[in-house]
């Protein structure tokens, strides 16, 4: 069994894999790290493991990881799957690397571009000769209604909601229709601008927001909630296959 | 002469009007306002003139214009050359009333979209029958920036720059794309959005992005910078009109 630990700023996601399957994701918060990896080696036989972590960790958390599970801790130099054309790669974020790794696996000799929805929305190409050009970085949906907030004198704080309308008519819906008309417009337009420069183009959506994006969007997506956990899985497998 | 003073959070923006012609506009810090104030008073014999705050006034400085100027002071019950169908008028942002009485009074019998990039990016729409019926609030360009180094942990604060490319390949370029390809495709989306809807759609670009923007956008628009002067100087008009 493999064990595949993407750690967040707040909350990690730990998937269990059997070869290819997918067959547990648990999620909690940064804190119960040790606690809940020590359930998940007692419940599976867990013969190697991945860790991502876009937070740092103590020193004592690192080394009780290393101690429970000797995994292969992401980083810059770590061995990946695809070619690296960003400039600068060290800076390149670790999701953006799993994002990378997870398309030229599932979608290879494809040009894809990976939309990932969560705290930014990130953009990644990866052209079908599997190597990766970079993309973009814009603002997630939860973002924009704190910012709408944080960054006036008198605009409430909103949450996401189904919302359908183009034109809203009070402060609330005003500020739905912006935060979620603009998201959509924005993604649908993007597309739009690599599909007019790679032909055969495969849209990938994932991320916390992929569900409610998937039905906002018209451009023909493959959501895949997880593509993050399944790169660093390619990645774990890539690094074993090289060893 | 009339004199119309549009008050922000921060500055001031003060036009002078001779008749229908703009002659001046003075831009000056919020705290300078009675000085400044009093200098335009000094330069130009002022008739009429008009006061519309986002921000609120001391007792005294509110009292200090009044002996000044005897202003109309803008506020949900002046009246408005345009039918308000917002659902809540007194929550209207007075910007956003302004924008609506230059639509109908530039282009009257014209169904208006009046996009102002400042701060936040505002959408008006008006009908051809000069009926208001609201529209969005989403994120201006600089608080993209803004929130994206705020609300993570390791994105750098950058600024807009001239930036024409699709694919970022490093963090910096990254950003310059989500932000700006970002925002152009907010916009040009929501307009295809209006134009499905509403045929023959005049679009309006205006606030302090309306020069940077008119260059990134395809669509036919029209550039006026100043929008919220000349509608604050139809309301004006109007009210006179109306004595």
């Amino acid at each position: 069994m493999y064990l595949i630990i993407d750690v967040g700023n707040t909350r990690v996601k730990a998937a269990v894999f059997e070869i290819d399957t997918l067959k547990e994701i648990v999620v909690f918060g940064k804190q119960e790290i040790i606690s809940e990896l020590k359930k998940i080696t007692s419940k599976y036989l867990i013969e190697n493991s991945i860790v991502s972590s876009v937070a740092s960790f103590t020193n004592k958390e690192q080394q009780e990881i290393k101690e429970l599970l000797q995994p292969l801790f992401l980083n810059s130099k770590t061995n990946i799957p695809f070619k690296n054309k960003y400039k600068t790669p060290k800076t390149l974020g670790v999701d953006r690397i799993a994002l990378a790794s997870a398309a030229v696996k599932k979608y290879p000799r494809k040009n894809v571009l990976v939309v990932d929805a969560g705290t930014c929305i990130t953009y990644d190409f990866i052209t079908k000769e599997g190597v990766y050009l970079g993309g973009a970085i814009s603002l997630g949906i939860q973002m924009r209604y704190k910012a709408l907030h944080t960054f006036t004198a008198k605009l409430p704080l909103l949450e996401l909601e189904e919302f359908e309308k183009l034109i809203g008519n009070d402060t609330n819906s005003s500020i739905h229709s912006g935060v979620i008309n603009g998201v959509s417009n924005e993604i649908e337009g993007i597309i739009k601008q690599y599909q007019e420069k790679y032909s055969d183009l495969t849209i990938v959506l994932t991320g916390g927001d992929t569900y409610f994006l998937s039905k906002q969007l018209k451009s023909v997506i493959f959501a895949h909630p997880n593509f993050v956990l399944e790169g660093l899985h390619t990645i774990l497998i890539h690094n074993l296959a090289n060893d």
